[in-house]
């Protein structure tokens, strides 16, 4: 299913029709990764950002206790438009939910950070194919051996990437392109050899779905905003509510709006 | 007085031996604003930044009770490094003093933001001269209409701007350098009439020196980090101490290393 709009895919994913992820479903449309903590964490989460800026690009900060958007999405409501969550308490994930109405308190803050599938129409219409959605399939996303650093009891931890394979021209374009976008993760952090930053077996994704490489290609990593779910594993806030990887929010802003010269 | 590094500036500055605005100082090297808080008002401010990133770029964040630098420069001391401070309580600039070491408290946190300083250089290497520079002269600042997000205690208040005079055609690439520097301010805000934004006297800057403007030329107004200054006035935090307008504190890294590609 594609929507024609990001508030479509948020009123699908509110209502439960839409459970998949979503690359691709709102062409044209802002998509962001979620993080929502206590008032108390928030301080440290947000330090943890500004010092890593390439996986986590926060673009709204809610106040506490009011899941409702203004800057993303007009109407948005974090417990409810993306179609699949995670919760997170003492740093084990222990559940994932449709909806996380039943968990929002007076004392949560949200935020959301800017997500890669916000450059994918940019690199479509530069003629650069995206393999996981020709093939069905959600992007693949790795644990590296990038360290992000702490933040107060945010403790550094590994940066997580997402994977687009290219042929060496393509894979330079690919960061033309997406060096226009820095709020949306901007240039790779690694081209080429997976093994650089850890990642030991290319076929086998921490997260999202394998997608096949093709003689000559070469695999392109960009920081990815599961980061910060990472960071509650070893940093153990008692409470910390996530997007699951690839179901993200969708806003209402255009993607290029977050072009360099948006 | 022009020094080879910028730990050369902020020695001079630490001893005394310099006391004047930092402009063209230390060429080669990254200037940052400074704004030291309370923890308590370190949220609030975090997510100030975060909604006004044009004017309030975060390059660093220190521990609370903390004044050494580590991301901008390897010993800096916010305490001492810079020619000149202000001390704001409630909302008054109290005094202007040139180190705030017996200011310093355990609940502070200093906040590093980028300054235009920092491109000035890419705009000399490009050809295009800085009057104020070639007056001798501090760079004009001016308080606009343009309005920045609140945040918590935070209160929505005015941009400021500085400003630079160009020829149309050097206008345009100064756009065109600067939108490749967004952690130092990036790309203007406004060219052309200054009524436009609220300024009715060109020449009677609120901060630093008038400049000429020359016959064909016009203005070319960026974001400045004096901006959470102007929010201070209107937000009344118990303690709010900032560099003085153009006092800036001068880093260890290269100026173009906040070149997007840096």
């Amino acid at each position: 299913m594609v929507y024609r709009t990001g508030s479509e895919l948020r009123a699908a994913a509110r209502s439960g029709a839409f459970t998949e992820h979503t690359s691709g479903r709102a062409p044209g449309y802002v998509q962001a990764n979620l993080v929502v903590l206590p008032r108390d964490w928030a301080y440290d989460f947000l330090v943890f950002a500004q010092r890593n800026p390439k996986p986590c690009p926060v673009l709204e900060v809610g106040e506490a206790g009011d899941p409702c958007t203004s800057v993303l999405a007009d109407d948005g409501d974090v417990r409810t438009d993306i179609p699949l969550y995670r919760v997170y308490e003492h740093g084990e994930l222990v559940e994932e939910i449709p909806e996380i109405t039943s968990r929002w308190r007076d004392d949560l803050v949200f935020f959301l950070l800017g997500c890669s599938f916000t450059f994918e129409r940019a690199l479509l219409d530069a003629g650069l194919a995206l393999r996981h959605q020709d093939e069905n399939r959600n992007v693949p996303m790795y644990r590296t051996n990038i360290i992000c650093r702490g933040a107060g009891r945010f403790l550094s931890s590994p940066m997580v990437v997402s994977m687009r394979p290219y042929l060496p021209r393509d894979a330079i374009r690919a960061v033309e392109i997406t060096r226009e976008f820095p709020g949306v993760h901007g240039s790779p952090v690694h081209i080429g050899d997976p093994e650089h930053i850890g990642i030991s077996r290319i076929d086998r994704p921490d997260w999202g779905d394998s997608v096949s490489i093709r003689s000559g290609e070469m695999p392109v990593f960009w920081a990815c905003g599961i980061t910060p779910q990472l960071a509650a594993l070893v940093s153990k806030p008692p409470l910390m509510i996530t997007h699951a990887p690839g179901y993200m929010f969708a806003g209402d802003r255009s993607d290029y709006a977050f072009h360099l010269s948006g």
